[in-house]
Order: structure tokens, then sequence, then C-alpha cells
């Protein structure tokens, strides 16, 4: 046959991606499989039996990150490289991550039926631990794997009831012995779900980000005065939440006037004494800014933080702000961003260029290697829930680029 | 001597307050006396044994109410009645409540002092449970005395730890036998702390409020759409926590604008997913509204609720209200309250009438019986924290404007 004409199996792909969805399933729809959770552990196993049924050479690092290798004619060329992550969100949904890792183990399956042979080994990777919501930060596995964080400090990292990363990682029995420690890669390839409304708006079926915007985290704590609220007149109050809530707006309101360029969101707020008849002295809450143009992120936030001090000022509430976190925008490999796109013209699938608004372990991967990433739509651009989802056509459109990136960086010489 | 010229020891009563701060003391400098704990039954044995000392009648009710009682030449007459609470807030005051049940007691030892006869019995009263902080709701010893709320109802209110109110009040041994009801009451009289700061922003001493302003509570939820932040672009989110920040504004303009003759606050605050990279799905928070006038009350929250369903429409953010509370301004007898006025006049201690901005046992007896109260300055009008504090001469002035309201009433035959 001739290659062009080799398209992945979509059924398949369907019911590997059901079958991990019974893994963690919720009663809502979505999936709960945290990181090193005994969830995590089961999706672990059914990928490493997959793994094991094509004969990949199966390696674990000391990160728990998980490889699976087909060898090409010439192994000493650097492999191609493909994957995602298996954990979730708490409460999250059914594609986030194991898309990437089932779409790439859907390409190989149909590489393995179709004895294709390839000059460059391909390794199909889960990382560990990419979204951190039971140890924090996010994306840990790639991270250590690409010389960012240290190993001894991840294992040390504890979740909510005390546990340590590394002692779960031992428990659930996938604590390699391979070195956490990257080697050189000819070319990575990340299928993820797009996580936002842009492709499902425009009716595309295929975005090629041409990296990941910057993220500002801030922390922003807010100083009033506590009393009680019926004795004390409006006039001359010092209310916490009300300077709190009109900081929150000026955070919205200076994101939504750059036109698409910027998004900023307070998620998250804490309110003291939280009491129904005190007036609030304590008021801390966190700041979220992404853009591409890490100048317009400095700009934008250079302006929330003035009109802050104004309204501080005005409300006789001072404040203090943490830098919480800082990472600048991480442009893909501009050749592999345009193989992309140029494969899903080839193959009849409406397309764009795009930014990923989200951090994935494509970010870590690009410092170290050639990377490129694969969207497909979101409905309702709805992620981080229970009810995301994506078409299974789409989910099948996906893997058929990722099935076609691959084989032509395999097949370079 | 002239019975005009008695005062009140000042010295006295600030060591029975001293005595009284050290139950239940906090670091800080505050108190934390929650009701029926074992600082409250501690506080409650010491005034006790002061009411014994002065040889009164002590009655405790099934509500724990502690009365003594001082005969009158006439004891088939209704007797005067003072007194407030010994509980505190969490971290509270050495002020709040326990001034008046100080107050009433220096001032029966100072008529027991001078062998005063008095037409009427006087009797000293400490109220269970004003604070409501550890069983919701507030006020419920006077509040079931005076026949608004059921006693065996108060009995199974829990706290936090799911204990109930009925068993503490058994363990702390202050369960008493008397039925937990009112009887004819000629003059009731409640020295408080202002809990404001209004007496002392004009310089006065002593504050008679004609009453207790109507109190509003409502509980507003704010549904949006969860979404990862980055992928999410501004247009088109339905963001809970904007919503309702536009609302608390909303809230804080509208009773900012009645220029004093209103206080309107959001308090309390609960943000859902409260993730610091999810845009909010779900904020649920309360509203506060007070005022002497209850028709600009109803106004001022039909203005906030169009305010409301405006933002909601804006927003994409569908609410619901839920109507939690609902009081009438409380009038006070006209002809005590000026003799509070008076008094202090007399006394030579600047004074002035206003209202009350906070709940008291007041509220419940002026149902029942002729009341009045009478307000010191808080400094920097602080209270419900544990900087509170009122300076020894205002106290001082504070009981010999109760002394001399007692014994007027007293002598009435």
């Amino acid at each position: 046959m001739d290659i062009k004409n080799l398209r992945i199996n979509g059924r398949r792909l369907q019911d590997a991606m059901e079958e991990m969805a019974r893994i963690g399933k919720t009663p809502a729809g979505g999936v709960q499989r945290l990181t090193l959770s005994d969830e995590d552990r089961q999706a672990r196993d059914l990928f490493v039996k997959w793994l094991r049924e094509m004969d990949l050479a199966i390696m674990i690092d000391e990160m728990g990150n998980i490889f699976g290798k087909r060898p090409g004619k010439n192994n000493d060329l650097s492999p191609v490289m493909a994957g995602s992550h298996i954990d979730s969100q708490p409460k999250g949904g059914r594609f986030d991550g194991i898309l990437g890792v089932m779409g790439a183990l859907e390409v190989l399956r149909t590489i393995h039926d179709n004895t294709i042979e390839t000059e460059r080994p391909i390794i199909i990777v889960d990382w560990t631990n990419e979204e951190g919501s039971r140890f924090a930060p996010a994306v840990l596995g790639s991270g250590v794997w690409t010389g960012t964080w240290e190993k001894d400090w991840v294992y040390s990292r504890t979740d909510i009831h005390g546990k340590r990363f590394g002692e779960e990682l031992e428990r659930i029995g996938y604590r390699g012995r391979l070195p956490a420690k990257k080697w050189p890669v000819h070319a990575y390839y990340e299928y993820h779900i797009e996580q936002g409304p842009v492709l499902e708006r425009e009716g595309k079926v295929i975005g090629a980000p041409k990296g990941i915007v910057c993220i500002h985290w801030y922390d922003v704590y807010v100083k009033g005065t506590a009393n009680q609220v019926g004795p004390t007149p409006m006039e001359g109050r010092n209310d916490a939440l009300c300077a709190s809530a009109e900081m929150i707006l000026k955070v919205n309101e200076t994101a939504t006037k750059t036109d698409g360029n910027l998004v900023a969101t307070v998620g998250e707020i804490h309110n003291s004494p939280n009491s129904r008849n005190i007036i609030p002295d304590k008021v801390h809450f966190t700041v979220d800014i992404r853009s591409w143009d890490d100048e317009l992120v400095i700009r934008a936030w250079d302006e929330m933080r003035k009109g802050f001090d104004a309204i501080a000022e005005q409300r006789g509430c001072p404040i203090r702000i943490e830098e919480t976190w800082k990472v600048k925008h991480t442009p893909f490999d501009e050749k592999l961003v345009k193989r992309v796109l140029e494969t899903a013209q080839q193959l009849g699938y409406p397309n764009r260029p795009m930014v990923s608004g989200a951090g994935h372990d494509a970010g870590y991967l690009s410092m170290v290697a050639p990377t490129a990433m694969i969207f497909v739509p979101s409905i309702g651009g709805r992620s981080h829930v229970e009810v995301e989802n994506t078409s299974w056509e789409d989910c099948e459109a996906g893997a058929n680029v990722l099935l076609h990136c691959i084989l032509q960086s395999a097949l370079e010489k």
C-alpha cells in the first residue's frame, strides 16, 4: 500500500479511550485518576499491557515516566517521540491527557499492523503528574526528564494527606531504575484536546499551536478593618472584600480590552473572617495572566497593579503582592508546526495555527527537542470538568494527523 | 445622703471587669467565652458568687438565664430589670455583653452598700447565648424567655462538633428548673458598648438608642461556567466571581448613597472550585442590610436586586436568591430613652440619641416591657475583635447613668 493512504483505526482508538475512561470513572461521566493513585496504577498497568502486545521495549524511569520503544532501521538515530499523560484532574474529563497517549498507541498499532519499517525508532511516552492536582506543581515528570526539576525535590512533595510523591510512586510499583534524564530526540509530537472554544467556533478540526503562552501568577493580600456591620457606618469603612471586588473587575477589564491577545483570571479567593455580620478584614486572591506576548503581560500587569494601588488607597485597604510563578512564552518548532498544518491539509481536515493557552509536557520538551502539538476541538470549549468532550470523529482525525507527522519524522534519515 | 449624689465605684467596676476578662483571656488581649463552654461556666460561677455576697435571691431558668433579685418595699410591684450577657464572640473583646452585667452588678453593690430601699424589686440578669457564635441563631436566652423561640427547639441546636445546646447546658450545671417564661417587668435597662464609632467621633460619652434597626439577610447564589483559564478567551466567559464582584460593589454603592441612613455588607463569600487556573462557576455570598427605616431597606434591596439581575444577564451568570432572615426595626420605650438622656445630662456627661445597629437582648425585652439601652463609646469603633476597648472613665459614666435610671424606675410606686 501507498503509505500516504494509511489511516488509523478510529473504532479501535475509541475502544481504547472508553476502556481507559472506565478507570476512575465518576458518576457524572468524567474521570478522576489522580497522579500515583490506585486508578493511575490501574491505567498504567493497562497501558503497559498494550505496549507489550506490540513487543515494544518498555522502559520506566525514576519518575515513573513510561516509555515504549519500537526499533527503527537505524537505532543509532535519535528517536521520534509522542505521548502525553494518563493522570487527570479531580472530577476531570475523559480526554485531557489520555487522548495523546491513546492516540500515539493507536498510531503505533497502525504502524505495527502494517509492518511499516521506519528509519528512526519511535517512542511512545506517558509522563507522570502532568496535572499537578495531587502533587504541586504540575508537569513534573517531563520537568525532571528535561532537567528543570530535581528528582529528590519532587520525591519530597506531599499531597494534602501528607503522603510523599516518592513513597506513592514506590507504592504503585512505578518507581523505575532508569535515570529520568533526557536523551536526544529527533521530534516530539503531543496530541491533545484544545481545552478552549476556538476550533469549534470556527469549524476547524485540527489546530497547530505555535507554542505555549507565557504564564504569570500573582497572589494579592488585601487588608481592611474588621467590625460589626450594624453599628459601623458606610463612611470610613475599610472593607477588604469591596476593595478586592474592584481589583477583580480591574483584572477582568484590563484583559478584556486587549481584544483576545491576553487572558487574565481571578480563580481563587479567601475572605476572612468570612462571617455574615463582620466587615471583611483579610482577603487573599490570585491573578493568572497569559499571553503569547510577554511584553503585553508585563504592561497589563503594570496597569492592574496601578489600579490596585489606587483602589487600596481609596478604600484604605493596603495590599501586599507576591509574584508566585512566571514563565515566558514557549515557541514550538516552526518546521514541525508547519508539518502539522500541512498534514491536516493533505488529509482534508480544516485547520488553523493558534496558541496553546494551557501548559503541557510539550512545553518542557520544546526546551530540549523540536516539538509540536496537535489540537482537536473541545465541545463547548469545556475542559477540566466532567462534561469535557470531543467527537470520536475529531479524535480519529487528530490521530491520523499524528500518524503522518510521526511517519514523516521517523522516515527522515 | 442625698440620693442624687450617689455614684458607683468605678475602681470596683474595673476590678470586676478585669477579673471577668481573665476567664477565656486570649493571647492578643481579647476574650473567648463561648456559650455553655467551660469558660462560660467559670464566669457564671463567679457572677453567682458575687450575687450571693449581696444576699440576692438567685433564680436560674431552663435556658440557663441567671437572675439575682433584690427585694423592694413592695414586692407585689413588677420589678426593674437590668443586665446583658456573659458569653462572647470567638476571639471577641473584653467589653461586649459583660459590661452590661458587671455594670448592673456594680449598681446593685452601690445600692446594697448604701442600704437604699426601693419601692420595687430590682433584678439583675445574665441572658444565655446572646452571641449565637457557637449555637445559632443569636439572642436565644431572652428569645425563649420573651416567648419568641421554643425551649425544646433551642435545646436541639448543635455546635460545629455536633454537641447539643440542651446537653451542654446540663453539662455546665446551668439547666435550671424555673420555666423560661416572661414575668411583668416595670422597666428593663441594658448597658452596652456602642460597637460603632459615632460617640467617639462626636466626643459624646453616653448614647441612648431609640431602638434597634431592622435587619434583612439574603443569600445569593451565582452560577457561571467553569473552564481552564488559559485556553478560554475573555469573550464569552461566564465568570461567576466577576459577576459577584460587580454585585458586591452594587450592594456597597447602594448603601453608601443613602447618606448614613442604611448600611449594607457582604461579609461572607464562597467561591467554587476556587482553583487558581479554573474560571469560577459557583459563588455564594451573603447580604446584610440594616436601617431604622424599614421602607428604605425594602427600596434599597429592590435596587440591589435589579442591579443583580442586570449583571447576571450581562455576564451570563444566572442567580438564585434566598431570603434568610428579616426583622423589622424595634423602637424602645420613649419615656425610658428620654430618661437615659436626661440622666446623662444631669450627671454632666455629653450625650446623644442614636440607633443601635446591632441586635441585643433588649430587642426581645422591648416586646414585653418598657426598655432602654445605655451606650458608651467603643475606642476606634472596634467590636467583636480582640482589640475592642472602652476607657474605664466611660465605663464608670455609663454605670452611673444606669444607677440613676434604675433608681428612678425602682422608686416609682
